[in-house]
């Protein structure tokens, strides 16, 4: 039996989302349920992709398998009930067995937040605090130039050995509320820090340190140093998995 | 030289405002600052009250005293480098020497959040996650009998031996937004527990197990045990003093 399973998690407690040995991981903290409710027969999650230490999810997913057929909503609860705070089930359904929460994902958002205004203790890790202005219409029109298909390698760090660094983003948004400043992504991938490099060289142009256009230039570069510093992991939000 | 400063303090990660032996506390990061800024003479603040473990302020105040006439932005600047994240000083003055950040207070304003949607494991410590509707206009109309001046020993413990126990509610409000319940009081002043034994009984006639005037009766009763439940403390937010 194949789950499909949507949850959130405050990623300020884990050290990411991906198992790691002696490490409190979102990936760890669900097994280790998932398996008690399975008698103790261990299981094993897919999600659609990790989240580095420090990321927040809003809608990730994942698939898992059980032996038995249980109950949906009685597998929510016990799921719910038996987690730690900081993660939440939201739903849960059956899938087919060939469906992978991976290798069947269409399209991601990300949604990264800045904080332009005076610096907030309590918002400090889930909302990036720049505390300084930023010119938006340059990162809108910075955001711009990243749509479509593009090579993102000077996007992801260089000790990245993959062979093909080619994603297509779909459509960018940025928007300012209440000093909050609040760019989202959607794409058919990102690669590590993908994002966050893409906030940092973002967040230069906003500073106007350096012209909306050079991101047509750092992007043909293929190359990780032209590109700006990685924007801090507190500010950002894995929104939406499509499939 | 007699300062004043406003402040913001995420409540999450201490036992509370006021300084206690052993404990990580507001009050304690604040002198342990002052003090160092002071050239390691002890100084001592007074704040415009004590919040309890887990009560966040967004404009707390509290005046100190100085051997020097420090300027104001440098001072700031200073203690905000030095203090740890999760407390932030918005505002320093000069005041007078007899001005006292808690004998002048002449009215002080709380606000209480509940979620009222889906459990949001990000807002945790910052939301009180009720994860149910409550009748709002119940609610409502349970404040409107709060306002003005009344006997407010049914709504603090009754280990509290102090005399009066009279004071007023000045306005109260309630709004709902993205499944957020906001409840504000204003007052000339709070005892201890008051606010999260309101909004406790207030929920309850959300919930619809009593009637809002019953209300009326629990004032009148001047009784803890005839009030409701303490509501938890991570959704109160001391917002303003006035002066």
């Amino acid at each position: 039996m194949r789950y499909f399973m949507i949850f959130t998690y405050d990623g300020s407690k884990f050290s990411g989302y991906q198992k790691q040995f002696n490490c409190r991981t979102v990936q760890g903290e669900l097994e280790r349920i998932l398996t008690m409710i399975n008698g103790n027969k261990k299981v094993l999650i897919s999600a659609s992709g990790r989240t580095d230490t420090g990321v927040h999810a809003l809608n990730q997913t994942a698939h898992f398998d059980l032996d038995k057929d249980i109950n949906l909503e009685k597998l929510k609860h016990s799921l719910n009930s038996l987690l730690p705070n900081d993660i939440y089930v939201k739903k849960i359904e059956k899938v087919d067995d060939y469906f992978h929460a991976r290798f069947k994902v269409k399209a991601k958002e990300y949604i990264y937040i800045i904080n332009v205004g005076e610096y907030n203790p309590i918002e400090f890790n889930y909302v990036y605090q720049l505390n300084h202005n930023l010119n938006i219409e340059a990162m809108s029109e910075a955001l711009g130039y990243l749509e479509g298909k593009h090579n993102f390698k000077s996007f992801t760090p260089s000790a990245d050995l993959r062979q093909d660094y080619i994603r297509t983003i779909i459509k960018t948004r940025i928007s300012i509320m209440d000093n909050k400043i609040t760019i989202s992504l959607l794409g058919t991938g990102f690669m590590r820090y993908m994002v966050r490099n893409i906030v940092g060289l973002l967040i230069e142009i906003g500073e106007e340190k350096r012209k909306a256009s050079d991101i047509i230039t750092i992007l043909e570069a293929q190359d990780r140093t032209k590109a700006g510093k990685t924007a801090p992991a507190n500010g950002l939000y894995l929104k939406n998995v499509f499939y």
